[in-house]
């Protein structure tokens, strides 16, 4: 397995990234990128083993139920990029199961690559999301053909493609960028019908990242984003030459849309897992802000409180269900019921942003105004922004005051927007989850029920 | 075990019921309520077995997860009246385990009663709700002392009682009814802190019934109510006396709420596991009228339909969620996990109402307006009607009239406003169902996991 | 003008009505049916005006705000046959302004046609809703071309039409069927671009009729719908001559939905007007049963009906700015703002689910559960009933009981399900309300607005 | 009137400011803060009349309702220290008329006030939000007596007060802090009853500034924020002395509240003002990205535009009604109807999560991971990064990327969420708005059509 030291090397390859109109020649130096090379290291301090075989059981796919249960809290404990390399690794294999018996050389160079990637301990970004061009047009019928990612040329020994992937988490601290199609292509489609692994550092391949990290320079006010941040990659494919062991489907356009399903059932497990622990969270926060404003016996208070509570059980109902109904795939990866993850993934999307108000409803304007921990160290006026941020033995000022800005970092400013919006569009924005649900939704099954239950025979 | 002629006659014991200002002489011939007889004695044909230790299986206790787990399609199966006692005794055997240690004879007496009631197949209606008088006002500060069931009199060998409970369903149509205080009592309320079995036949004991029957005389108008319906009773206890034997708590203020507790947890599941199966029927209801009007393909009715099915499915996680984290009692009881059982009972409740409006949405006028069977069958303008109920080869009249009607019935009449009534109030209205999950919800974890994600110290 | 006695014999006019299978011999003795024409006939009562040329009020045009405002409260306190005449009237003469300069003889049989109904006093029942069929087809693709209402013959002196309308409110009471297109029509739908007035006696129509009214035995069980029942028509047209000055539009697919578009205005007026006024009562329901249940101090219950306050409230708002908001046509007639009414019309019926739920929360089971008065009234168990009704001071038992029945009847039963369905259907459902609402929101202001708010330049 | 320069240098006045624990020698030159000082300043040259006499027309009392409507334009085109100084003299002024009687100078001295900051065309920033301490105490139970701004000491000639101010828009771009009571005082709390005019430069005055502004060093990625930016202050107030004619109440706590209800109503009607227009605008933006992503005629896109126009008519709605029934002071001021103008905030602010929602919804990831302004200007990335955000002729890559910013800017950054926190806490949070509410509506009246309605005599 990588150790840090060896992870943090092997960004110095020579990836073409770029931040906010200039090159960026070391993504572990750019001060607003470089904390997401430092997380993601860690990860591998984490997780080191030094056995030759050893490999980071996050690389590797769960057998049975209580094997998918154990991943919940790993995944939970563990840095983005290896959260996303788990969703790249596990979306191939249940993809690779679902080929089964197709004719072309994908099942196997799927495992082949799957096998080394554990190996080598890699991080793996996935790469879905086209720039679509003109979205009420097919791929095929774009002004541009390269709106969405295509093989402009087939060599004798691999592919080259051209396009862009947008919204891709740590593109610039990943080693692959796992390439597929976003969504079903029909016949004629068949260069839009490409799946491939692609090293970052790829001739061809640039990111132009953005972020939601805190330019405050104390970190102090942003506790938890000026430790947590990861760039979005806006990634130009120009041309780039993929070698044939790296392709997993060429122009087969009737399978182009098993890769983005299988991804978006793990992707969805994952939005779930953390946003059942963050609905949780956003719990104890309510209460803790309750109390330290002296509020937490008043009764419109506790029934906004009971209202989260029962968002986040629900939340963690569907995970628990999606858990407990899971099933197998023929060569015995164990995945989650996709309708319970589903639908659970957009109940909790949904229906955040009231959550949200809530917490706002009960924290008050300080949650926006509530002065910095450097106004608090000030000799003149330090002590009167103490004396009146406490109130009373429940909270001292210093506390409230920083319990303000956790909640402004992670409701109310760039951070708590971005983790809101993309909650809400990963796997799909609302309307691909009210798709997915409809495909896994037993319609059959309730028509019968519903008409059984009045007597009634069906329609001929 | 009894059979269904041995349960009619059983009803023919002088028990005192009225209906509409008349007394009724025998519950069986009385038209507006004798077919809830016929229900429950069909169930005891369903369950009958003639072996002398025989049992019926939902007179039982759930031993572990998989027995509870198949307790919910045989509660599904079952008529009112068994699912009542079902609750009934499930209430009574957790909480003889919950009152484990207490001084006084309860355990045992609890232990025999629910034995007796097992061996003899009774039907047990539940009594909670109290007349309660005015709400502002505790039990024993009433201007009628007697506006909560209270001890009058203690005797030798038992007690008296007097007061009434509401809402009592099915009780002209059981053989016990077991009432147990409806709240938590104080000190100073110990003649309100009573729990006993009192045979429907006592001395003192009457009922006066209501129903959502429907009086219209065709039944075909009214598909399932008019199969399907039960009395709620308004029960009074006219200084009715009860064996010591049949007393579960007397005087013990502290151990008051303990019953209704545990009764709550079993009419949430029971409510629960109902919901679960009706969202999905509606789910199968919406796609039928959708199709049935040639609506099927419309945008915004599938969107529609896809909220119904996510409201469903999320349902359902509640109960798969229950009873995956269930529990079991030191005498070995299994129930399932109150946090999941009262968020997911709130959550069905709580959306009910929007859900039938998209039922109504996607029905159209149709589902208030559609003329009657009879209609279709007069010769003179039936021949029109059914014309013009038609809709091309999707449906023809009579089967999209008959499902117009069905949807009437189950939302937008009599059983169905009761219904929706009857599952938010059932086990306590919504604000009862929030102070539940209050209780339940793992407050100290969620605080804990808040101040950790953002590197705070928890308040001193 | 008509008196209530010319009205109740201008019914037996030889019209064909059907009701439950049965052929109807006169409308005004059916006892399902009959409090209807009583209903109209109070009506004729309440108006009637001796002089030669008086008219109705409601039967003559709003020429300015004020006016258009006092019309209000004359339209709550009109009988249904009343306000749908109004609604008649007035869709008439509004659709006849928007015809101004379209060839035909339209606009000046319909001034004539207004003229002679104001003068008769006419009731005129609205005629919209066709069976429609197949609704994924339109109406020259149905398999049944009789699907939406045609001309199928036109001879020298008018036309012959073929179909049916459905939920015409009152159809069986009014002396005039006003006969529009459902919907716009393209060309080659000529046979369906016809408008109008049919008198419900002429030969080949025949109605079949359906009733929320309620057919328990004892009126006070149902104290405002036994008195205000109304029935709804499913109307058949079998080859029915028109004279021409009875036609207000014939083959002009062009034109086809002036008149359902006017007339859903004045429909959305109608009812928003009512929506406004029942949501004030709705409010003062929630506070009568809180207090008549010792509740209004409680907070989840004041906290409940500020919701309800607040959607009340918004309803008025809209109406308010529906009326400041008014145009006139050309030739006089005030009408509201489309915009505000049919924002207000869609909120108020969206809602209206949500704030019947905060009703049966306030009101608890005792809704659907309380006994009758007939009970109170038995000597036996009438006291008993009386005394666990009574909740101390603030609502002595029959009181309550009585306004359980009450929001019983108007919330939980026939009546109450009858009018959640026909106000949100009434003018179209959620979804007609939505694109009557973009074609008259300002998109291109609020495009102006966003980008100069931003500095951007609007794309080319 | 004051010219723009004469505002600049009037705030070089010895202020004492803090921004991020430094001293800020001068608030004009303060990067993060001085871009208010320019704002303010542009609105003075904004309505700059040379005229003696001349004032500014929103430093004067609106007369009628004509009066009244031409605010609200006049409002959403002024600075926001204009906006407030409107806010602050039309809260004295009908505060005023609500003293009028009241033993003690304040009349007067009102008026006095009044007309000196209209002569002198101040600006007064509004000081409600007291620190409060523990919110569960009243301001006489503090353990800090200081935790609601009180007097400390009362001189011949005025008034010393002590305590702190939260959430002070703009006052350290102010001439004067209006300080006023935050809530109703009892008997027992005559010192918190205080209300003054106190100079930002008065000796111990000190403001803490906190601010949304953008920190990000490209202006153009914050199109709006970086332009309207105001800081946010927590001014203390140590022991500063007060002269009497500035002293608009002291010691008569049952007056107390008057300041802050009128403030709230003023400050609801500016809400609600910006509010209204900014919906428009967020349908307007809507509909320009979903032009942008080519997705405006996809339905689930325009059903959601649907939503945000409805929601934007029915907040406009309760403008319009706030206004059509507004009322007179005695002495001449037209104020809103305090009914409307509540309800229609509270229903804004309430549902602006979801509108929110809608806009992430429609608008996709690049909403927050679109690349910059400055990434299209790099000559290598540049030309791909404008390829592919370009959507054929619907929109090219520049002017989209815009879009997205300015949707950031509003909805999804520092800017966007402290909008929707302070347009939901301002003028008291929901909670608030709904006690409010409360105290305007007519609830006798409903009470009394609800049991005429169905014919019930009240309760005596």
């Amino acid at each position: 397995m990588r150790t840090s030291a060896d992870y943090l090397e092997s960004l110095r390859d020579g990836r073409v990234t770029y931040f906010e109109g200039r090159r960026v020649p070391d993504p572990t130096a750019e001060p607003l990128l470089a904390q997401a090379a430092q997380v993601v290291a860690a990860g591998y301090d984490q997780w080191y083993d030094p056995g030759a075989n050893a490999r980071n059981p996050l690389m590797t796919a769960p057998a049975d139920e209580a094997d998918l249960r154990a991943r919940v809290p790993m995944l939970l404990a563990s840095d983005f990029a290896l959260d996303l390399s788990y969703q790249a690794l596990m979306a191939l294999s249940t993809a690779g199961a679902a080929l089964s018996g197709v004719p072309g050389p994908w099942v196997e160079r799927i495992k082949a690559y799957v096998e080394a990637a554990q190996q080598a301990d890699d991080r793996v970004a996935v790469c879905v999301t086209d720039a679509k061009g003109d979205r009420s047009l097919p791929p095929g019928g774009q002004p541009d053909p390269d709106a969405y990612v295509r093989v402009v040329e087939r060599r004798d020994d691999g592919v080259v493609i051209r396009g862009a992937k947008l919204h891709i988490s740590g593109g610039s601290f990943a080693h692959d960028l796992l390439v597929m199609p976003t969504k079903a292509m029909k016949p004629g489609e068949e260069d839009y019908s490409v799946c491939a692994a692609v090293p970052v550092n790829a001739p061809g391949v640039s990111i132009v990242n953005t972020t939601f990290a805190p330019r405050h320079e104390d970190a102090r006010t942003f506790p938890y984003s000026s430790r947590h941040h990861i760039p979005d990659g806006f990634v130009v494919f120009d041309d780039v030459f993929v070698p044939d062991e790296r392709v997993f489907l060429d122009g087969q356009s009737r399978y182009a849309a098993v890769f983005a399903h299988n991804l978006g059932m793990w992707q969805r497990l994952g939005s779930l897992a953390f946003m059942a622990a963050d609905a949780d969270r956003m719990v104890g926060f309510a209460q803790l802000i309750a109390e330290a404003n002296g509020l937490a016996r008043v009764q419109h208070v506790t029934e906004k409180i009971s209202e989260l509570m029962i968002h986040a059980t629900m939340v963690r109902a569907g995970l628990e269900a999606a858990i407990a109904n899971c099933e197998t795939t023929a060569d015995g990866v164990c995945f989650p019921s996709e309708l319970y993850t589903n639908a659970a993934k957009y109940h909790a999307a949904a229906n955040a942003p009231m959550m949200t108000r809530h917490i706002h409803d009960i924290a008050g304007g300080s949650l926006v105004t509530a002065p910095s921990v450097a106004d608090l160290e000030n000799p003149e006026i330090g002590p009167a922004v103490r004396k009146y941020m406490t109130t009373g033995e429940r909270a001292d000022g210093e506390y409230r005051l920083r319990l303000f800005h956790a909640l402004r970092d992670l409701t109310a400013d760039a951070y708590g927007a971005w983790r809101l919006v993309t909650n809400m569009q990963g796997g799909g924005g609302l309307y691909a989850q009210r798709i997915v649900t409809r495909k896994h939704f037993d319609m059959a099954a309730a028509k019968d029920a519903a008409l059984r239950y009045v007597g009634l025979e069906p329609p001929v």
